[in-house]
């Protein structure tokens, strides 16, 4: 649709609020009817993203506690529209009013500007903000459990690299990814999540910030979802998953990597289990052939750039006079968005899998037919 | 839509046609009349992606010769769908008779198998065929025309990297891109090029198959194309470039590496050049800051996973007798599919472009009025 | 969409809520920046439209103030989603608790039943209730402005006829029109509306209900609105005009009654004004041929069936025991929706209306670039 | 979307094709894998609304027959787009070049050279032609075929009224319908049917034309099919008949008349019959309520104008000189439509309820895996 604001064929998402409005929020259309829904089982992923949980995020505290306006009734879903929304505490925006000719090297502020005549919310970002990622959490987090108690779909993701430092393959083990949110940069490398820690502390000291990388991974997909060509998971994953501010890079199983093997190496070669299920020794195709899930664990990586906020001064422009100017970016920033991310990963490819699950008529309009077995 | 066949909001395209039925074909809705169109215009790129031009392709040869069956009359595009399409040659199918129940690692025969149950065309991989990427020319010419006339927006792609060969930065220019097609491999840097077409020849002898990477810039974009959130140019751009086979990852500018980076080395400092125009010092951001053209070129690159169908012999199964078979892919194939990939890629990202050009009321429904100066 | 909650290509609405809940809400994205807007404009719609103003209607009482909660800032739009929404009051919901299993005659009680499997909201109706027809208003009171500003387009809508009881076409002129809401039944023909109320309060009298129908009209449209085949302007129109619960009928121009005449009395010839403007003798088409506008008022009737909430004992089922039951229904109801409808009407058709002028070139993305002149 | 040709959500339609050009056609997307398809289930219909058949219509003779250019692979559908289209034959266009300044009363000529800046295919009315019926016919009939096998559903339409002159419902019995092609006007009363036919050849005598009214009814519907608000029934069945030229009015049930009752008289009151089946003792509803089926017969009504082609001499203009003309349509046209609508509208409603079945879940995506029983 126009605004680039909704997204979805089956499992509807529209997300809408600025971030110093009134409020950000989501609403789902085409959510089935029957699945137990309260605004706990959105909070999780909520509380999971929200700033100023460690060290390693702005000090910004933010309540964001989730309502739920429509679309559920007695406890269930009614199949009706889901109106979710977080009302936006009183910000100070003085800091915004200063600089609303000084375009943010790294940000939206120019394109904005100029795509709508000086008429866009700049307050914080407006619709730009990160804070926008709390309605695609609001969205997912319904798509997360509607997938889990379906179908049993599992998905996890959890920070792999930030500022070059990488988690060694050979400890994102199971258990280590259950434990992901044991550490603040939410990496299943002990060892990594420290040496990230350090990193992201160390670049705040110097006013600057770091990228980094997210995998997600999920479990339990039927083989068969997706379609071909332009519905293809890949393209409906990385085209949400693009939604999320800051990420620049997007790759599915083996990758860029994969790119630079010969085909002997890079395909995967098929067997049949023990149990009789099929499937491929190797998962270099990360769970997607010909853009259709093939029933092995999907991989998808996100590169985030590195916060464009920053307290160094930074050459910019002063839209207004036209001339150079110096900016030093005001407010508490975070110094890596990484370490927030992985709910907002996991929530935005659940809610393009619900998608495909609907549409491939794995998951019914109604659950389950009231008071039956 | 459902099918996954329908890509666009205002520039919409629908793919039809297998790649051994009667023909592959591709309608266009949207596109505003007044535009002058003929066959010529789409043959060209089409001729650039056809197999059998080199020795670093498929010995294949096919003719695919595009006709305009609606939506121009008098030499103009009037307003109504364009259907066009290439008739397919008689094509020799038996061998893929014999394989129909044996999954190629690599492609998608097996989540086909499935999801279809088992009444998918089969035949040189039907709907997830390669072939299909003609269909995705012919929108994306058409798309590419529109673009040069009206905002003389010019988008060009070019091999950059095979079997891990990278083209040299400091070859990329201007001039080399112009001569892109002078070699085989269609990499701006001619002792590159050399390699890559050795390295090239060197798999196919072998039985095996290369991958590698294609870069694709645009210049003379106006600001402020592209949605918040949902439909950001990168969001857009990825969807639609994830429908070409193969594609196994997408970069925006700096992309994964820039996520290595600290933000004081990755953001993009603005100034004014001496004409007046505000332009960055550097484009980490590929010239898409919040999911908007920001003036500066846009730069994406796309990694293509090695060629799945090799000669060498591969583990897989018979799903029929559900066990274990040993399958050498019968046919004549590319070894490696990114020499042919450029012209399919600058089809792609002009389809996007044309489509949001249009939604950001750039391009008007009518190109100009008949007989008006 | 699958919901069946969104409509618009261009200037799209999302309706959410329901009738007991916590709110009734509409989302619009797509409207263009840079348009003056504020709950004012929006409530005149509102309150023309609420129960409880004349002896006619319900006497329930309804506050129903509009909020914006998104999209506007500094008193103008953004380009951003409009989110707006009316909190509703504590409604008395036990009546429905009884009778939550005794579909009425004539309401969306059953199927709703069947569809949902039990979790649909049934109180006051839920999601079919009358009372969506708010969300209807807040999107078409937002597109009535921008037509009215950008483009001089007015659309005016009355009650023509009540329980049989037609107003005179000499009466319908452009003065009677103006004072359509002088009277309780909100028709031009000011003889014709006493007869109208008489026979509404007879039947309120009876226990019983009437319908009508409201008739429609839009100056100042431009030549070429709509779109061939499936987005018609009568397609299109008749489309949301049919979202309007009880709307049984919708005809264009001379409609059913031009079905019985001969091709020469019902095509409408062409002349040129002195003013030099291309105009026809009669408007049989309705201001539409072959579905585009041709600049001659769009015309267009909507029927209304009698209310189905009636006060008379009627056979209808418990669905529980699967048995015969009576049923009065409970609770005050209109005798007759007709006279709240005109202004529901006129922002019907303006929704559409806008959506195809932003799909037509005709209002840009962006107003007036803030400050210019 | 912005072309207008495109229709569905999940059985998606996509029309082209101009009445003069090389081809009429439609583009199928969301057929369900596994429908046994071949050209004669399309031929049948697309027989019964070809012009020259008898002494009613337009003695032009049209081969049309069909051809499927992709999606059906071994006598089934793939799940692959399904492309239809017919070769028109060569036409005599020559009458059109001469009046493409003179725009024909009732015709889509002026406000087409406004929209299309004089770029359309005027030729036969390009894309304005009731030619373009057939491309509805094509998607309508893969719809009947899929409704009748997979859930027994049944759509018929038939004449009802012509020129003022109506069938006697009580002549509109089963039997009768079942015969409605055994006379030129498909009426199911023979007394009426004969009264239509002298009527046309009358009006044709006088070089004039009739309009009239096609009814149309389906039975077997499941419960609960239909979306409230904007996807009702009534909305998307009112959407895709006002597709067809030369519609002015669509109602259902009851409609305008039902406009005239008191609800007692117009509320179905519900009983259960013998077979414990839940219906309504009347069908006011047209076995639609809330936008819903309720399992009673879907009962529609939709009104033709006269054909605006006549021999009459009319009024009009010369658009290049904008000055008054007389004109005398050139060429041999129906001077009724209404015999050759009734297998263009079973095709239509078939189209828009095939898309509900399918968004309900109620018709699989594969409608038999292959070789299962």
């Amino acid at each position: 649709m126009v605004g680039g604001n909704i997204i979805g064929e089956r499992f509807v998402a529209v997300s809408f609020g600025e971030s110093h409005g009134r409020c950000v929020g989501m609403l789902v259309d085409g959510c089935p009817a029957g699945l137990l829904l309260s605004e706990d089982d959105i909070q999780g992923q909520l509380d999971r993203r929200k700033p100023g949980q460690s060290a390693v995020t702005t000090q910004r505290k933010e309540e964001d506690r989730v309502e739920i306006l429509s679309g559920v009734f007695n406890g269930f879903t009614t199949g009706a529209p889901i109106c979710m929304l977080i009302w936006n505490k009183d910000a100070d925006s003085r800091a915004y009013e200063a600089i609303k000719n000084i375009p943010r090297p790294g940000h939206a502020d120019y394109p904005a500007m100029v795509k709508y005549g000086g008429f866009a919310d700049y307050r914080g970002s407006g619709r730009f903000s990160g804070r926008l990622t709390a309605t695609l959490v609001m969205a997912g987090a319904v798509a997360q459990k509607l997938l889990k108690e379906t179908l049993g779909i599992e998905t996890v993701a959890y920070t792999s690299e930030i500022g070059g430092i990488k988690a060694a393959g050979n400890n994102i083990t199971a258990e280590n990814i259950a434990r992901r949110y044991d550490n603040d940069v939410r990496c299943p490398d002990p060892a990594a999540a420290e040496k990230m820690r350090d990193a992201i502390l160390a670049a705040r000291r110097d006013g600057d910030s770091l990228g980094g990388v997210v995998e997600c991974t999920t479990s339990n997909l039927p083989v068969g979802l997706g379609e071909p060509i332009f519905a293809s998971l890949e393209a409906d994953l990385s085209k949400a998953l693009f939604g999320i501010p800051a990420v620049k890079a997007v790759e599915f199983g083996s990758g860029f990597e994969g790119s630079k093997r010969r085909g002997s190496e890079n395909n995967d070669a098929y067997y049949i289990k023990n149990d009789g299920k099929i499937v491929t020794r190797t998962n270099n195709s990360g769970g997607i052939l010909g853009g259709l899930s093939n029933g092995m664990p999907l991989i998808v990586r996100v590169a985030f750039k590195p916060a464009a906020s920053i307290a160094k001064s930074q050459d910019t422009l002063d839209i207004s006079t036209k001339s150079q100017a110096r900016l030093t970016v005001p407010g508490r920033h975070d110094p890596c968005v990484v370490p927030r991310a992985p709910p907002i990963v996991e929530c935005v490819v659940s809610m393009v899998l619900a998608d495909h699950a609907i549409r491939a008529g794995l998951v019914p309009p109604v659950l389950k037919k009231k008071g039956s077995a």
